[in-house]
Order: structure tokens, then sequence, then C-alpha cells
């Protein structure tokens, strides 16, 4: 009899119990229904698997290298450094070919500056001084190049003077702008990226798979050469809104942004970069933060071994090459994710369906008899939270 | 007839059908389920969608461009160096204006080297020796500066000597450990943060847009100017927990972090940047990674032609920029992810009242034959997993 | 009445409703639902908890400070350079320890160029001529070194010759492929790696947290000192798969990628990196974007103030470290998504064995009129959407 009760036991485990539904020959709530059912349907195929493809395994954690090699020269002539030969190796700076470079587009040299006295710049406000006791001996300049000695220099006794200090001596001039190396916008820029998505083990780069030599004596454009690597400098900025002479005399910076949107779906060959350019150092309204300049100083020594340096005042373009992309490539868990909370949202659907039908259309009271069996309530007793 | 019969399909498809309930008068089962509900939409509401904004489609893809400069001068008096002014175009390498850079805060110059024979140094480990012997000539001293000429010189014949190599000579001699550059805290360091959402074209800067030139001479201070991007380099170690001078001697990397907390939902305006700054050279008990320093090499030529150099090892900080963020937007799909799989817990509620109901409870078999019509099965054989 | 009518209302919100199920004795499609529902439960427990740990709230955006050093001195003797002598503060660039850095392993200096008049490379196409009139007088050699002079230099008046420029002379001549600092591969890189998961506030080095100073004159290995943090260079090269003096003539570009898996459920020891090398300037086919090099120019001015320069063509190994990690911590959100999803799938399982029961078996009108209550319409009316 027990073994016999097993039995049964396992057995109806085998039984498939299926819900009852009664039927309301309602067209209102009917047509309301299938309504939504479409729209959930749609949303499903249309929205969550077309447009946002979700049913693939995303991996957002794109692993880049970036190297780049510029090409060109230009030549600058100056009152303080004559003429003067510019190649890749003076202008990019660092030299090493880094994803953030600084191309040289205007310089101000200071030569031969030695540690020495002399009058403080008139641009710092903290070395503006009328009379000695303007200069405490022995302090700093605040933003200033030096330490104060304690005079104060004028031209002659009435005008106001500078702080006579002790530093690189001579301060470094005003600087009167204008663009010094003028074809820098004829400097072409080599730009090999190399990406790898870990989750799925998928490498690529941004140069052709070309035994073909003369693939690299391209110049980028959208159309005519997608995938050519170089760029010529002033087409850069010409794709970012910029005139590259504009922004050559103060600086600025320039961020060139390599999109990978990986549908690996879809095969290899399918992934391709795309390049973006857009001017970093300008948002909506800002003009204060415009512009990109930085000193380096060169040091050199003379034959009685004393020190001696040249010191610069760069300005120019800084190019930012990031990367940004992600790989989709189908997976069961988002697809299980994504069908299973769009079905489930048909939940929403029945519930507002049920309302209607039992609580506001006219004969509700005989439709929620017909639904909640054995109910000895009063029927307005049967709120619709209940049947959530 | 097969028109009609047509008819009438597509007519019933617009019948509603809802499942049929049976109620149970059962107020222990009611009062759990019920608790089981308002948990469950207290949790949608109060976590998915208030703390972790569920109904947002996120992007933590943030890309930003860092630009520093810095500001201020030191003085330093030894004896190898003399007298120096010390500028930015010095003490900040790169001198580019990165993300990461470094702040010279103490040095030590080892002036004058010229290739040719001397000593190795004592501290090098394998350049110890004590007899001839022990300096096997043309080999390389390891993790040492230089190449073995096979004789060991000592100060007198039993002390133990060192090798003599082939390198730069002399080299470089035990640091003493003391801070040069005094005022390095009191320097300044700009700092120009652009950041841009590419999923919402979002662009933001974390410079005011304004066109008052007296706001750039702020200090940054969390309570009184939270949107100053000018920081002092003592408030920085400090805001980290250090005390910079600590810091200056051997050196230490600081970690200075940007977090955009973008809710795009409320608006431009309510996307603030929010500054933290920690020491990142010390983990938990971690002490032997702490201190930061390099040696760099200044390169000089006399008037015959020989090339000279001036060693310098630089301690410092290190100054690391790191922009983290991420930017939410009311978007249907994650809110639907978010709901739907909320109410598809709900059936988890329902499974287990059902459980309690039909076999825990005394009249659990009465409710049995009611929800399972047309079942003959004995009643203990209609085990939970089956209503599942 | 009233009050009694509100009083019944609210004790009817605590009654439990349950669903109405038919049971239908079949066993094929009570076997069918049985494998699909274990599918599911196998899938949500297997996939989604074990694989995948659906249970937990990820952190992707981990923060990383990457700090190198580098050790090791080699010696080249060139007709050029002569003997020189190569320390880190040489060959690492640039010297201030970054996550991205190039060990130079080859060079070819041009020492002592002046600016003035020469004869242009014959490596630049646009430089070579057969007359005065190939060289336009003014016009910059494109991809050259200077500006044409307007004279044609030939060694015989036949044979083909090179525009005169005025420029850095002499210009920089061929390349003689060989491997200059032999024992660069005996170089060692101690990596310093400090993490950050923001959203856990969880930090971590990948150097132990000893005080034993030993420690730190380990070498890595994977299975001997897999927590060691210093790498000798052709181990690492080796690693990735290549010959490091294969890669030494031409240069290279090496991937060393720190990857941080932590499942913070099982505390704080449990987290540990993981490095793996990659070579990253090949990919599949890829052959014409190999190598690495970079020219870098060293200025000296002579007693007369007139500069000089040397110019180095450095080739070598780039070193990019990239630090990628996850970190993964129990949450009720992403546990709540997981679950809910994946009972939501149960849905398709009771609509498919649905279909089978109502419109595929024989006798499947009896279980319709009985799932159906209340419907009037012929049978095959039911289509199965209606019951989704």
């Amino acid at each position: 009899m027990a073994a016999n009760g097993c039995k049964g036991r396992l057995l109806s485990l085998l039984d498939y119990r299926t819900e009852k539904y009664i039927v309301a020959k309602n067209k209102t709530v009917g047509v309301l229904y299938r309504l939504i059912q479409l729209s959930i349907i749609g949303y499903i195929i249309g929205w969550v698997f077309l447009s946002k493809k979700g049913y693939q395994e995303k991996d957002e954690a794109i692993q880049s290298t970036v190297i780049t090699k510029l090409k060109g020269v230009s030549m600058t002539n100056t009152t303080e450094s004559g003429l003067l030969m510019w190649g890749p190796e003076d202008y990019v700076i660092p030299p090493q070919g880094e994803a953030v470079l600084f191309v040289v587009t205007n310089f101000l040299e200071t030569p031969n500056q030695k540690l020495g006295y002399c009058a403080e710049s008139p641009k710092v406000l903290d070395g503006l001084c009328h009379q000695d006791g303007d200069c405490q001996e022995g302090k700093l300049v605040v933003s200033g190049h030096g330490l104060m000695s304690g005079r104060c220099l004028h031209r002659d006794e009435n005008a106001p003077g500078t702080c006579e200090i002790f530093g690189w001596c001579p301060v470094e001039r005003k600087f009167k702008p204008q663009s010094l190396l003028t074809n820098a916008e004829n400097f072409t820029i080599y730009i090999k990226n190399f990406i790898h998505f870990p989750k799925f083990k998928f490498s690529k780069s941004n140069i052709l798979e070309t035994t073909d030599v003369s693939y690299l004596k391209c110049r980028y454009d959208e159309k005519l050469h997608p995938y050519c690597p170089i760029f010529r400098l002033g087409d850069i900025t010409a794709r970012a809104g910029y005139n590259f002479n504009d922004m050559a005399t103060f600086g600025g910076s320039i961020g060139i942004q390599i999109q990978w949107d990986c549908d690996l779906d879809k095969g290899y060959s399918e992934c391709h970069p795309q390049y973006t350019f857009t001017r970093q150092d300008i948002t909506a309204s800002n003009t204060i933060a415009t512009g990109f300049n930085f000193r380096h100083a060169r040091y050199f020594k003379n034959s009685a071994g004393e020190s001696y340096r040249s010191l610069y005042k760069f300005y120019g373009v800084r190019f930012n090459i990031m990367v940004n992309g992600k790989a989709g490539m189908f997976n069961i868990v988002p697809t299980a994710i994504s069908v299973g909370s769009g079905l489930a949202l048909m939940g929403v659907g029945v519930f507002l369906c049920d309302m209607i039908l039992l609580y506001i259309l006219k004969n509700g009271t005989a439709y929620r008899e017909r639904k909640f069996e054995g109910s000895q309530q009063t029927p307005e007793s049967q709120s619709g939270i209940l049947v959530l």
C-alpha cells in the first residue's frame, strides 16, 4: 500500500497542471488586452532585441594600445632664436609616440638665461613696487620667477617699477601672438591602434591587413579612405570645426576618438574603427579655459662649467587619442533576462484588464463571482489589489 | 459556414480570458501574502528605483581630458649644485601638463660625471670585493653602474673594498635624507578637466562657465570654493591624510580622483565634479612599496666635444589625476527590466503561500481539492513542486 | 451597516486567493513540463549563479596606479658614439616610471648636427633629383629634412642625385640592423600596482604585505613566484611568445596586462593579480605595422654660443602596463533580477505545454472545455496566442 502510494505520488508528479481561465466575452477589455500584448511583444522585439541588441553579452572593457608617429618639417626665423629647422624630434612632446601628444605651433625663446639678479617681469602682480620697502628681501615672489633682493627697480622715480629678483635672468618677455610653425597644419600623424576585447578574446588593429606598401601613402578621408590611419593635422582640426591656424597662436586641445562598435555575431571583418574629432578645451560658453601652453628649459654649460639655459614657452595643439568601444556577442544570459522581464511585464497588462473587467464595467459583479470561486464576501470587498 | 467559422474565430480572439482563483478564507496565509507583496513593492520602489535608480540607462564610459599647470618657485642651496632656482619648467616632470605628473621635492645631483674608471658604489652588493679575483674583468656588475675592470679597490688591505668599474664616474654617493624644495607645499596646481558621456552626448568641464577672471584666483576648499579648480599641494596631501613635508623627503604618490555622478534627468547644472584625495603608495600594512624616486641625466659636451653629464636622483610626489564617473538618464529598457523582474519575484511569494495553505495548514486537503480540478490521485501525491 | 461593509472589505483583503488549476493526466505533456522546469532551474543555478555569479553586484570601474622602475646596465661601442654605458636614466623613456615605457635596445646616433647646407638623404623620395630644376628653391622637402636651396647634388653627372637642403646637417645615414644593447633582456622591471574599487571601497596592491626585505629579490615566475612584482625583460617577451633579441633590432610593443578578478565575498586575501603578456604590434596577418622607433635630439651649445645637436633614432621595446579588473559582491538587486527573470522564463514552458495539450494532442477539445470556463465559441476558435 505504501509502495503503491509512493508510485502513485511519483506518477502524479508527471501530471500536467494548467491554470483554469474564465472567458469574458467582453470586446472592450479583449481589444485592450490584445493591444497591450502587441505593444509588449513589439517592445521586446523592436527595442530590446533589434535596437539595443538585448540578446548579446557586452564587453565594454576594451584594451587598447596607441602608437603615434608624426612627419613633416617646418622652418622658423625669429630675432631671439634665428633660423631654426623643426622636425618631429623637436615639435612633438613627448617624442616617444604616446597617445597624448603635443605639437608645437608657436614658441617664445628666452635664450641664455643665467642665475643672477634682474628685474621681475611686470606681468607678475606681486612683483610690482614703488619703493624698496615693497620688495621684502629674501621672500619669493608669489607666482613669480625668483627671490626678492630688497631693491625696487624703476626707469624713472615716479613710474611704478618691479622688484629686483635673484633667479634665471633675464626673465621671459611679453609674448606677441603670432603663429611661427606656419606649415604645421601639413604635418601628418600616423596612428596605430591595437585593440583587444578580453571577454571574447578578440583582437584587431585600425590598420588594414594588407601587404600593399602603397596603402600607407594614403590620407584619411571619411568617404575616400575610411581605413587610412594617416591624418593631416589641418584636416583633424577642420573636422573638429576649427581652423588650424586660429588654434595655432594660443594653442588648444583636440580629442581624436576612435570608436569600435563590434557586433561579433557578424564576424571579424565587420568590426571597424570610427574616428570623431572634437575640440576639448572649449565647452558650451566656457572661454577662460581655452588655449594650451607650457614651459620647457634646455640646460647648457659653458667652458667654465657654469650653467645657463634656454627657456621655451611652447604653444601648440594637444592631441588626445581616446579609444572607446564595446563588443557584443549572443549569449543566453542577457537573452533570458530580456525575454523573462519582457514577459513579466504582461502581468501588468493582466492586472489592468482585470481591474477594468471586474470593477469598472457594468456586469463586473457577475465576472467577479465567476473568477473568485468560494468567496462569500460582499462583492465590493474584493478590491483590485487582491489579485495583483 | 467556413466564412462564419473564421469570423467567429477572429471575434473570439477578442474575448478576454482571466485566470480563475479560489478564495481561501485563511487569515494567516492572507496576511503573509500581503506582507510579501508589500516588501516586494517596497523593494522595487525604495531600493531599485530610489536608491539604485533602476529606471535609468547608465553610461559609465566617461571620456575625459585632463590638463594641468603648476605655479610656484623654490630655491635650493647644496654643496654639489650651489644656488638653484626651481620653476615649474624644472620641478614638473613631464613639463607638458599631463594627468600623471611628478613634482620634485628633493634631489641629489652627481655633477660632471664622465665615462671612465672609478670604484663601484658600496651600496651595490655585487660590487663588493676582497681581492682582484672577486671582480671578473669584462663582466657587468649586477644592479650596478658599469663594467668591472678586474681590480679591487680598498682603502687599506684588510677592509673590504669595491670593484673598479668602467662607467659614468664618479658614481652617485649615498643620500642624506632632507627635503630641499621646502616651499613646494605652497605650489598650486590648476586642473582643467573636460568630460564627455558619448551615450548621452553630454559634455562638461570642472571650470565654472563664467567670464569673471578673478574666479581663477581662488583656492579649492570643499566648503568655501567647491568649484575652484586650483589646489595648493600642501592642502592636497593634508586632505589625503598626510603631511606634505613628511612625504617630501622620500617621495610618494597621491591620487586625485575627480568623480562625476550625473543624473541627467535633473539637468545640466546638477552635474558636478567631486574631488577625493588618497595616498596610493601605502596600502593597509604595506610599507616596502612606499616612496617614489627616479633618476634623470642631463648631457653636456665640453669644448673638445667630450660628453659629460649631471645625474639627478629626483624624489618627489607623483600626482595621478583619475577621472571617474557615470551618467544616468531615464530609459524604458532598464525600467522594464527592473519592474518586470520585480513583479516576477511575486511568483516566489505565491509559491510559498500555496505551500503553506495546501500542505502545512490543517484543512489543506479541502483547498487542494478545490484548487486542482479533476485530480483523482490521493491528496498527498500533490507535492508542492508541482505548482511551482 | 457602512462600517460593517468597510470592516468586511478590510478583512477580505486578508483572504488569500490562489489560482485554480485543472489537472491533465497526460504523461507526455507532464514529462515535457518537468524537463523544461528542470532545465530552467539548472540554468538559473548553474549558469546564472555559479558561472556568471549573477547574485553579485559588479564593479568594473577599477582605479589603478602603476609605478615602474628598471634596473640593469649595458655597454655599447659604435663608430659614431664610441664607448657608452647605458643605465636606466638613459634607456628608459620617459624616465619617471610611467605605466607606458620604452626601453632602448638599439640606436643610431647622428652626432654633431649643425644647421647648414648638405645633401638630402637618398631615402626621401621627394628629395631625389636629376638637375637643379628638380629642387625648387625655398620649398620644404615633403617627409624630408629641410628646405631646398635649389641645387641638385650628384657624384657624377649621369647618376641621380639628391637636392641640397638647409637643415640639420649631416642628415641621418641609413640604418644597418643590429642589436646594440645586447644584455637588455637581463634588465628587470619592478611594477608597483595599486588598485581601488570605489563601489566597494576596496584597495589592494600587487606587492605582498610583508616586512621581509628579501622578498623583493625575487623574479616573477607563474609557478614559483606568482606574487613577485619583478620581471626580467627577456622572460616577459618569452611569455608573450617572442624572443627578446628578435624584437630588439627593429623594436616592438609588448602589453603587460594585470587582471584583478576579485570575489569580495571570499575575502581580502582571495583577490590576486594575474599577469598576461602579449605582443601588441602584430595582429593576425598584419606585418606592416610592426616595429617601434622614434627620434630624439640632444642639444648642445659650443663656446661661441652656436647650437649643435646629436640626433638619436631609438629602436626598442615599448611596454604598456594595462590594468583591468572587476570585483563582485553579493547584492540583492542583481540577485532579484536574475531570479525574477529566470522564473519568468517558466511562462514560456507553460505556454508551450498548453499549446501541445490543447491543440496538438487528440483529446485537446475536452481539456479546452475544462480550461476555459464559459466559452461558447466553437472549440477551434481558441487559438494558442489567447492564453499567452
